[in-house]
């Protein structure tokens, strides 16, 4: 079973929007076992859609188009549908009155282009999720498909996950499994992990039983992603789980923070929560993406207090009693991470205090970081160097301060280098 | 004169890899007034590499082809060029000389492998250029052209404005110039503004010396963005000069917050830094958002004093003195900004308090967002419901807080709705 990815947008062409999305799909399909050997971005131009789409359909069973689904006049894949299907468009009255409920529920009047989204070609299907106020379809073209989604990536991803990936699991009729399990690290470079990897590459190269492929992904760690393919779940599983051994064993425990979808901050908290430990960050640089990343996880309340950004010297002096003298020093970070504490009650806290850059401050060299954490009333900081720009400097920090506590916690006393 | 991008790499179409040459090469194009009305990706596959080589030649006078050129098995470009022309692939001994050097000042052997970068399909031109080792080549077919360039980015942009560009220019004879501006929107729907504009928009359909497109970019707002193609940059600037003037016109200046690549944060610290006032916030559900989103703009300091994130009910009453009660409502939003702008010492604050979702909380309905803003002491709230998940409903509350204190600062009294 193949399966292209058509990107609409003029915007996209003109480079003024990065398509993420027909990568996203990508490897939603890999996942599926589906084969994507060709993936399209095309403007607004009705005919242009049209033969990128049926060229498509041409090289492949099915095809899942992004994009032209909104309101406004350049949003044409609808017509573009309608016109590789050889039908017409007729407007679907439950979807007008979904759209108008939306608008309605917000106390909105609806405005009469949003109509538009209503109008759906004959034949089609129309995805019972919408996420927002573009509907997605299911265009059948003899024994093949279009499916088509919005542009926005949360409601595209919505549509796929929830509707689309089932609709092709079914017409592949795939009896191979193909799952994989994602090991996020931090504290060595992709370098390094390779080669403490080399073992486990060189055998799964002799005897492919799963692949194993690195994903450099920031703040979300550096991800080590295992996919094995197999004659079904329960097979898939058990290499899965003996490869996952096989890679902790390799580059050790403490360097893997999460698995798959969990991230650095929901392990933090999770610690947090199996001592009774309530938590408190007092941040400098980062500005409140530490408490920013802390609260994105559902039920961070029950341990998370709260995070003072101090953003000027003398907000750390008088609310977190930060001493006189330099603000990035081990002096500084060490007593707003004791102030965090006290402030907010907590029983340990996290600080961070640097120069994001891009020019130096107070003599400091940009890239600069002191991190302290305070467990039980014991501080510890350390002192980072960062070779990045601003705003990867203020993530970098963000996940490396929260790993810090994480080793804490974990009474591991290893400091990883995250950014070699 | 049209010009497609193939970008060539297996890891593309797995979405391991976001392609984002392609879009930078058809920002780069646009620039030249050159139109590229396809960009495909294709994996490394000999058969599918030429095939994409082939129909894109077939619908354009030139193609730009990334990546494949390594000195590796999987890199396949120079055969398929080689197919494509219908010609050999011959070792350039001046190339091996080039990549040997290479290695040589870097006291390093050369693999073997490396040499396969210097097979050249015969009649085709070597970029003179040559960042990394992999040669960038210019392939004639008719009166047609194949540009092919590495995948690795900076070693692709500086063949493209070093050597291609030229030579597009002189190819498509092309005086045109192409500009674009964008104009950063919040507090209408895309079909409200739509609406609004649809008599500018009419007239640019009738007389199109400029295009009109529409962005939903989340936190970044709703680009309204103009494209102007002239015979010079000053003609060019002249239209998006009226244009603009026409677009704020119908929409009314207050809802365009900032032009092009300026942020709605940079917009309100420079609002602040014209009337020497110090910023301060206190935030719950954003959890250190709004924060982190005005220090990632360098300078940030001399007007932000810093944020406080009270994440549980004791905290907001403790250190900002909300009142007993609820706490997303109008009295303690409100005593939320009137206590940052004491702590912090500031001369105006926004606060935020409400319920993320995604379940409720204290009989609060998810989505439900009271916000506040203190200047010169006086102290204004306002509810606001937002039908998204959890990390949406935090970004909209983020830049929806950030535009009400803007709005204040302006003395413009409306309140954008500014989640449809």
């Amino acid at each position: 079973m193949k399966c292209e990815v058509v990107a609409v947008g003029t915007e996209l062409l003109l480079g003024q929007v990065i398509d993420t999305n027909s990568a996203w799909i990508g490897e939603q399909l890999a996942l599926l076992g589906i084969d994507s050997h060709f993936q399209t971005k095309v403007g607004d131009n009705l005919d242009r859609i049209r033969s990128a789409l049926t060229d498509a359909l041409g090289r492949s069973d099915a095809v899942v188009v992004c994009g032209g689904l909104g309101p406004t006049q350049d949003d044409i894949t609808r017509d573009a549908l309608a016109a590789v299907m050889g039908v017409e468009l007729r407007r679907s009255e439950e979807i007008v009155e979904r759209i108008q409920g939306i608008f309605t529920s917000r106390n909105r009047a609806m405005p009469l282009s949003n109509l538009r989204q209503a109008d759906v070609p004959e034949g089609a299907v129309v995805c019972p999720l919408i996420p927002g106020t573009a509907p997605g379809l299911a265009c059948p073209v003899g024994e093949k498909v279009i499916y088509a989604v919005p542009g926005v990536p949360w409601e595209m991803k919505e549509m796929f996950t929830g509707w689309i990936a089932d609709d092709l699991r079914r017409r592949a009729a795939n009896s191979a499994v193909i799952l994989s399990r994602t090991l996020r690290t931090w504290g060595e470079s992709e370098s390094a992990l390779a080669e403490m990897l080399d073992g486990v590459i060189a055998r799964l190269d002799r005897n492919p039983t799963a692949t194993l492929a690195f994903l450099a992904s920031g703040m979300e760690g550096l991800k080590v992603r295992l996919t094995a393919k197999a004659g079904s779940e329960t097979e898939a599983l058990t290499v899965l789980d003996a490869e996952e051994a096989a890679v902790r064993e390799a580059i050790g425990d403490h360097l893997i923070f999460a698995t798959d979808s969990e991230t650095m901050e929901s392990a933090v908290l999770e610690l947090c929560r199996g001592r009774g430990f309530s938590l408190a960050v007092a941040e400098s640089l980062t500005g409140g993406m530490i408490g920013s990343r802390l609260v994105a996880a559902p039920g961070a309340s029950d341990v998370f207090r709260g995070s003072l950004v101090a953003y000027s010297g003398e907000v750390k002096r008088n609310l977190l009693g930060v001493p006189d003298g330099p603000v990035v020093s081990a002096a500084a970070v060490s007593a707003m991470a004791e102030g965090a504490c006290d402030l907010f009650g907590a029983d340990c806290s996290i600080a961070v205090s640097g120069v994001a850059g891009p020019s130096e401050s107070e003599g400091v060299k940009p890239g600069t970081v002191w991190m302290a954490t305070t467990v039980d009333a014991q501080t510890q900081a350390r002192r980072f160097l960062f070779p990045f720009d601003r705003e990867r400097t203020r993530q970098f920090t963000t996940i490396s301060a929260l790993n810090a506590l994480r080793l804490r916690l974990l009474q591991i006393d290893k400091d990883p280098v995250p950014w070699h």
